[in-house]
């Protein structure tokens, strides 16, 4: 836990936060601090900064925020399309995705999904946002991914995606990972400023027609590594392909 | 399971191999084949192609190889020497490495690694190595990567690991992360063919004693991504990030 991530349901009616979850745990047992010192916050979609602490009882604790970094960081440049994966394989997803970056994860049907993963518990916001946080902590990051779930394939690429886009200013690179693919991508993407919108398969690969229908949609259809990746790998290896990128034709 | 991994432990004594765990039931229930069926399948550190189904009990199946590719594909170019992490991150480290191509893992001790994890069960070879072969039936290689435990960190870097050394003939580029660096791999990496040796510290990250020593052994101090990565997410990363860059540099 990199950083303390503070919540609106955390907070008190005088301003300040009450924790008494693993949180409150790891700054009593890890960090072994007291009333007093001071801690390293992050406000969710909003500043970071230093708190101190005010109260520690046996299972809560109450900091108050000091010197804040008000504006919150810029929104990520990434958004994820991933078909629909089991729950244990989306708990890591939704972690990884806090802490590198990414600012909305579609999770969609597609023919290799397995119709049982959408009624998962876990697909409902109280229960995965946990997951998120836990990744944001980890990242020292602050901005909270939106995550946005479709059982439908086609509706979702011919109705939906457009909607959202629609409420863009800007077009995003589009790219679907595929095992069969020789592009890189670095063949499609130099670094420059300007989102991307990446989609991955389910475990086993899209079906011809998913790849088909993603070509008509704009995606371009590229390889991240030569061995066949697990998800939340390939979404890992992805992010880090494009950081590596990004930072690369930023760097003097 | 992308590949079937075939082990020296699965002989029998007529060249045949006797599956009787989880790849059984993987055959059996996923794949859904039956006798005179063909699967992929590989051998340890040797080569990989189809093999027929002999029969199927229903706690045992046997393969017989048929078209192998015989030589083993070439030994990955990448080492590395990571802080031993909790059993929890140790077996996706385990399946990691394996999925993307390493060559040898170095587990050592240092500064902020808890001394129990050295007493982990995990940490004999019939333990580990079944997230290694997990690793390769994703990944479809058949390269086993060796694992060495030291727990010493100083004697590992100034005996240890110039007598691994010793016995190569080339030297590796060496590079350790850290997040307070700033040079990129891309900066010390140009995707050229050669060694890599890769250093990962532990949660919570190297002591400056640590990194001081690093500096003497010959490692550069490297950053991969601006967010603060798990040690799992760090290892995806770099490979992701090495792999990019040694096809770029291939590319036609």
């Amino acid at each position: 836990m990199n950083l303390i991530i503070l919540t609106d349901d955390d907070q008190t009616a005088d301003g300040h936060y009450r924790l008494s979850d693993h949180r409150a745990e790891h700054i009593r047992t890890v960090l072994k601090l007291s009333v007093g010192d001071n801690i390293e916050v992050g406000l969710v979609d909003g500043g970071a900064g230093s708190a101190r602490i005010k109260s520690v009882e046996k299972n809560e604790i109450i900091v108050a925020c000091e010197t804040l970094v008000i504006s919150p960081p810029p929104s990520p440049i990434v958004d994820i399309i991933c078909a629909l994966p089991r729950p244990q394989t989306l708990r890591k997803l939704l972690s990884t995705i806090a802490t590198m970056g990414v600012r909305r994860l579609y999770l969609i049907r597609a023919n290799r999904v397995e119709k049982s993963y959408f009624h998962s518990p876990l697909l409902t916001p109280h229960r995965y946002r946990r997951y998120l946080l836990e990744g944001l902590s980890q990242g020292k990051l602050t901005r909270m991914p939106q995550v946005h779930i479709h059982n439908r394939f086609r509706t979702f690429l011919e109705d939906d995606l457009p909607a959202y886009e629609k409420q863009e200013s800007d077009s995003p690179l589009r790219l679907v990972a595929d095992g069969d693919a020789t592009i890189l991508l670095s063949d499609q993407y130099d670094g420059a400023a300007g989102r991307l919108l990446l989609a991955f398969g389910p475990e086993g690969g899209w079906v011809p027609f998913e790849i088909e229908q993603f070509e008509k949609a704009g995606f371009c259809i590229i390889r991240l590594t030569r061995t066949v990746l697990r998800v939340e790998t390939a979404v890992t290896a992805a992010l880090a392909q494009i950081e590596l990128l990004r930072l690369k034709s930023t760097a003097p």
